[in-house]
């Protein structure tokens, strides 16, 4: 690899971004700027990592990872990101089931927070619930630092809510852009964000609302599909028409997944539950009616199986571009007849991708501690810098 | 803040404490040189992290984290102190209901203590067994040392005991003594330490137990006050009543809120359950008797009920001095109309002094970590003047 | 101790050993350089840690701590050997009872691995799965480290398998190498490793299996003894006695702990269940067959308690060589009347040597840790001068 260091840091140090001391919520709240800050603080760690290079921008500290959700991948991620950055991960485990509120809320975010710096939350199973805890306790730290509480205000960073998944989004556009060689070379390419058919149900929505948020910024001409029913929360869909409009790409919606893959550069073929039903799902669960869940599960699972035929399979990837679209997936994916018998994606269309989809994933990380130092640090460029001028192995004689 | 960290370094190298390859129990064990060591240590520790100053005394090494009772806020205390200080902390569960005892705790004590500097223990729920618990690990780690078994002898922390809770009650110290503006300013002035009324039932002795033997030794006048029966152990009674003795200062036990709280300085308002509650509880955990575990919360809780007149509200703390005492708790505490229906004091009253009992548990992670420094090092006090000699950024470029 | 760490290493220097980037799986797959290596690290990393010098010969990473089973002492083991050496531990739990395989345990292993230096595995419990199982995640990380998902590639490290529990054996011979005082001296000294009557279950036949195939490579006379119908796996009873004779000890088997114990120099008594046992526990675990495995387990128990006499008391230790043999145990034993009412030693004889049994456990992290810097670098006599010559302090002023 010949990737300029210096010049990365000197780019870097060139954009202005207004991310101290803020949190990393929802990648629309973000302006082009700041993303464009992290995706490059990200590339560097990555090298810097390559190079064998120590990255602590920490001597201590802790990171809070909340996981209100069962988690091994981003979970690790986060993990790894902070341990690179020189941070020591504490687990908060409040109770999965539990939806904690208010004072408890406000009292406990601060109560772990003396002596912390970052805050990953993963809280993506109650449509209306994620992004307003995260807000909550975002809000919470801002009282307790005004306050002279904390001598720091910990960033709070979105590892999955009910509205966006950023890092693991950024990690796809960090995989695409260097697959295409550019941001540039992205400007009409063309992407499918596709649902695909699971046996299992209440996946979240937040890869494909996130992805139609993000992608459209590139200009690319995003396509999403879906069977009738499974709609995405409405505001997510207004934002990707926006963005589409803004970058000169383009959005549109169907109902066909054949639609959505002809002539594709990149598809997404992904399984998602419909809206409404992940709305119901919470109303049962805040009434912990379990009848009523079990109805509900029921319900959709049959409504999945009258879907089987939104597989990525050899046929529907011969109909992309030059019949070899890349392929993106947030993994694990439904393989058919690996992990499942008939799944999202056929096993002979995983198998060419896999090596690819490993390395997609390999992106979150970097991006988790990227989103971490841009939060943190008023000059990431500047502290950058001085880990590259230190150059202390992190690794002894490797 | 105009701390000055030289001058409180040198004040330290003065006090003669002998605290070194000790264990931090009780406070009652403590001679007042000792505690004024931990004091001095915990306020350097502090005016070091935000200083943003590193505090690695220790380069690796492991903390055993031994909570027998859950707990968010004090693991996350310990936690904090430990990675402060360069500490690792590994969880040790050993099944929460479970009560070891004998060759186990021998032998498990040194099995996890080979490359251990510090073991912090909460064990809190259970009369006669959370201390005699502690003594037994640090014993076996006498012997592990002694035998050449272990190359250095871990402190054992307390964390809550059934007798004490020394972290929490110099916590509460810190803060009043750095309110009123010095320990000389604390002679005279009046804590009520009094019962409160609680929805909830088997809320540990500890935090009262260890604030009358604390307090009464800075020649404050205690009023301990609780409703007929809710007594605690005799011995922590014993001990308030020597130390106020000996400080100049007083001692009283009533069965009125009312005239604990009257013209009282600090008011310190909380449940307890009653020690011969505790002392049944203990017995029937051991014989697994679950009807009579049953039965006794019923009782207990039908006995609380009828207490609960005895809440903090604005009538009661006008009574105070100035009509405004300062307010503590070890939180969480039951606020009536927000974490419960009726509970130890009023929504009004608590929000008024919400952010003041953030910062008294703010000193928790540093008494917690000036402990295990004043119990590994001979002379903390040229450990932390290397440490501000060095001048290491903690957080880099912050 | 005069131990001369700058001849250790210096020694260390000339033993020719190729483990660099390989796995740590089973003793009898390395050749005897290769263990010697092992031997030296870990015993100069144990008085680097004497001598209070940082061992960190990494900056930042993660070890992953895969224990499909219960485990307190091995786990801490891991944990302090990780830490001394400067890696993070992040638990990777896939729940215990779940036997993983193809696709999900290769695309785990590397999601897990992009920061990770090392995985340690336990899983014992299964005959037929543990062994194959870490091969499986090691052949995983090598497919991502040679396509590029992984910077680096993890050691593999066995913390007990179906087969050997290599971290235990090798801290065994470390403890009896110091204890007779060198490798030359263990030539003609008789082992026994012996089965013992415990009134559980269900114990791994790692141990037994590891320690015949170790010690009979020393030169030793390993004399393996059990009740009828105990057997261990076939195919380490034909290693054993291939590396006796190789080494020009012997090995024998008989079904009399008597003979086994007679004139050794050291005794090894110690429960397993039997490997048809074993096996049966293996299918019915997979068919999920609880009424199966309750009463497998009770003839198991049935079977067990007809050899009670199988126990380490003093009358059998009149029998071995000056009526003084060193006793082995890898810890917890059952112990006569204090952790069991009939179980593998007698209270007076386990109380004579518990302290050894302590420090036999004592090498366990520095075996661990040794493994680990063997696998991850090249040259692990540089990294270890290196440290020597930094000479930093592991605790400050100690």
């Amino acid at each position: 690899m010949s990737y300029n260091l210096e010049r990365a840091i000197a780019e870097l140090d060139q954009i202005k971004a207004d991310l101290f001391r803020k949190d990393f919520l929802l990648t629309w709240q973000k302006n082009d700027n700041e993303l464009m800050s992290v995706f490059k603080i990200a590339e560097i760690l990555k090298e810097l990592h390559h190079r064998n290079i120590t990255c602590k921008a920490f001597q201590t500290g802790i990171a809070v990872s909340n996981f209100r959700d069962n988690s091994t991948r981003t979970r690790f991620s986060f993990a790894s990101a902070c341990n690179l950055l020189g941070l020591n991960v504490q687990d908060l485990d409040e109770g999965k089931s539990q939806i904690a509120h208010g004072e408890t809320v406000r009292e406990t975010a601060n109560m772990i927070s003396f002596l912390t710096e970052v805050v990953g939350i993963r809280d993506d199973m109650f449509i209306g619930k994620g992004h307003t805890y995260m807000k909550e306790v975002a809000s919470a730290l801002n009282d307790g630092f005004k306050n002279g509480v904390l001598n720091q205000r910990p960033a709070v960073i979105n590892l999955q809510c009910d509205l966006d998944h950023p890092t693991q989004t950024m990690a796809d556009m960090l995989y695409i852009k260097n697959y295409f060689g550019g941001y540039s070379k992205l400007k009409g390419k063309k992407i499918a964000m596709t649902w695909a058919y699971s046996p299992s149900y209440g996946k979240p929505l937040s890869v494909p609302q996130g992805v139609i948020a993000l992608m459209t910024r590139f200009g690319m001409k995003v396509a999403l599909a879906y069977p009738k029913g499974y709609d995405l929360l409405p505001e997510t869909i207004e934002i990707a028409k926006k963005h589409a409009k803004c970058s000169g790409g383009s959005f549109s919606v169907s109902n066909s997944m054949q639609d959505a893959f002809k002539d594709a550069d990149v598809v997404y073929p992904k399984s998602w539950a419909p809206y409404h039903i992940m709305e119901t799902r919470t109303q049962l669960v805040e009434k912990l009616d379990k009848k009523g869940l079990t109805e509900l599960e029921k319900e959709a699972l049959n409504e999945n199986a009258k879907h089987k035929d939104w597989t990525c399979d050899e046929t529907i990837m011969n109909t992309t571009a030059r019949g070899s679209a890349e392929y993106l997936h947030c993994l694990p994916a439904d393989i058919s007849g690996v992990s499942c018998k008939e799944g999202e994606v056929s096993a002979k269309v995983f198998e060419k991708y896999r090596i690819g989809t490993y390395k997609e994933a390999g992106y979150k990380p970097f991006v988790i501690a990227a989103m971490i130092l841009a939060c943190s640090f008023k000059k990431p460029a500047a502290v950058l810098n001085n880990l590259l001028r230190k150059n202390e192995q992190r690794v002894s004689f490797k």
